[in-house]
């Protein structure tokens, strides 16, 4: 491999509302050839699409209007601290304020992201090879990302590169079998191309020449940017943290009165569970293991020294908190209130 | 700017401790030239750095090893599940494994990340200048991220180059102020290089020309790459989603029997935790507004119709889960038994 080349695109000026994406492109750029891949910024994707809203140029009328565009292209909302706001979007992303984009565009403006970035690729590259030009075409935004400072640019959609290098099976010089490498290229490609376009001087795409290979046929357009977004189900971070926090709590405002499993009871989550609450149960309450019935492999028992109204609300509560701590630690619980203290009897969780 | 070129180094072949990097990559690339950007691959940086752990070849010995080493690597745990185990690093990294890593390495040692990867690089580009050759240099890594499949490269630690492009106070064709535009440029360069890296065929450097101009005078070593990492403090992502729901789960069990301020209550969130607990209270408790006290604003009665021993205990139980629920809308509580019942009085959290 000789390495790649990355160029900007210059001279592309204002895209507004039908303009001709390739077309443009093409004029500011003659120098396109086979193999080349296209890093087309999002935004004039969005505005040629005519993918913006209209908005008061500033005032009360203006913060609302953009948060009604927000509430629109939310499927979900992730995270919000100060006045930023992460969301899901319809398509997939997770983004600060849905990727709606204020910069580039006149104040009576807002640019939303292209509704099918993938299918505006695709029409991108066809454009090209209308004109005898075979080229990928990645679409891309600039994001942030947890963990670390700082934006990058990443793909939103795609047409003629396969968005993963796979080398899952490869065997290294030292025959270990590589595992879960599977590169996200066509990210490190937009992150390449955004290394040569300004954000405010109007160079809105870069050429990434040498990656592939020019050859007979035009490939598939492929399956797209698709496959990078990972659905919150098998995602770790589907939540901010202190969104899921809140939901533990509500999760222990709301735990069933029911057993989930007869899955066996982990003796150590019970005893992390007792420990979690040891300073914070009254005075007078005691907990002590309870004989097993025959469908639950473990219980615990609570009882007061207390049994004036008061004492006996306390323990009521006392029972609950260790049900938190048990369900923090993966245990379920059902409550047995009785006339000596409450049983709690014990299961593994299914999840 | 006429664009970037990003060149392989072929033929570095394997690293071993005590290995001169510099002298290997300046024997590889005799075409190094001022002003170039060298991404170097953290693992050839460890090996030559000997910064290795010996590990059994295979066997439960060998995970056990591994296992030990995580521990080692690790300051706190992000995330855990199945066989993935997200940590922060002792350098703040978030990231599986703490990024130690089995491949391209013999069976018997496992390759830590480098000690300090800033001062990695500053002695990496300490050593070119002393071949009088002014580069920058950036030690990167393959991370994986929240909410997007695949990897990619980023940076570890930096010298010459600052990390950041900042274009925040700029303004655009239109007038309008960027205001959080602030690129991880040395994260694009690390992802643009692995683009012509290989895995598993010894291309463990990549040259980016044209990025930086080469001009009189190196420039500072600058601060590196630690200004990406984001503290934990600061990162709204800083735990896994069920981590963070356990810990939830937890604060309901540990709920202080204090009031945290004197900050009014949003009668909104109080009106919400009722909704979170109304399908889950026993039907013999009622909650009603109770009068405020003079130090809070806002006060609950909650009161049960069964007045037997089961039925106090079930109305403490039931208090307990209206204080989870409201301390997941941010309302703190007391809770208060009496002979009649219980009663919360409420604040606004400090937080």
């Amino acid at each position: 491999m000789t390495g790649l080349q990355i160029r900007p695109v210059h001279g592309i000026g204002d895209v507004t509302a039908g303009d001709d994406l390739v077309q443009l492109i093409a004029a500011a750029a003659p120098w396109l050839a086979d193999g080349d891949v296209l890093v087309v910024t999002s935004k004039i994707v969005s505005k040629a699409e005519g993918n913006l809203v209209e908005v008061p140029a500033d005032g009360p009328e203006r913060d609302a209007a953009r948060a009604a565009a927000l509430v629109a292209e939310t499927a979900r909302v992730v995270a919000r601290r100060g006045p930023t706001t992460i969301v899901q979007t319809h398509h997939g992303f997770v983004m600060a304020a849905a990727g709606i984009d204020a910069s580039n565009v006149d104040k009576t403006h807002l640019v939303l992201l292209p509704a099918d970035p993938d299918a505006s690729a695709r029409r991108l590259r066809a454009g090209f090879r209308a004109r005898g030009l075979d080229v990928a075409v990645i679409v891309s935004d600039t994001m942030g990302r947890a963990w670390r400072n700082g934006l990058t640019d990443v793909a939103l959609g795609a047409a003629g590169i396969p968005p993963f290098r796979d080398h899952r099976g490869e065997t290294d010089p030292y025959g270990n079998e590589l595992q879960i490498t599977q590169m996200a290229v066509i990210d490190e490609l937009s992150a390449a191309g955004e290394l040569v376009k300004g954000k405010v001087d109007n160079v809105p795409v870069a050429v990434v020449r040498g990656y592939l290979k020019a050859g007979p046929g035009a490939p598939a357009d492929g399956p797209g940017a698709a496959p990078l977004l990972r659905d919150a189900e098998s995602d770790m971070f589907s939540l901010g943290t202190s969104e899921a926090r809140a939901a533990g709590l509500r999760d222990a405002a709301q735990l069933p009165d029911a057993l989930q499993s007869d899955r066996p009871v982990d003796p150590e989550a019970v005893r992390r569970a007792l420990d979690t609450v040891a300073a914070h149960l009254s005075r007078t309450t005691t907990v002590t293991p309870a004989e097993a019935s025959a469908t639950n492999a473990a219980a615990l028992h609570l009882q007061t020294r207390d049994t004036t109204p008061a004492g006996l609300i306390r323990l009521g509560a006392d029972a609950h908190r260790l049900r938190a701590a048990l369900a923090a630690e993966s245990v379920a619980s059902i409550a047995l209130p009785h006339d000596d203290g409450i049983r709690l009897e014990l299961s593994g969780a299914t999840a």
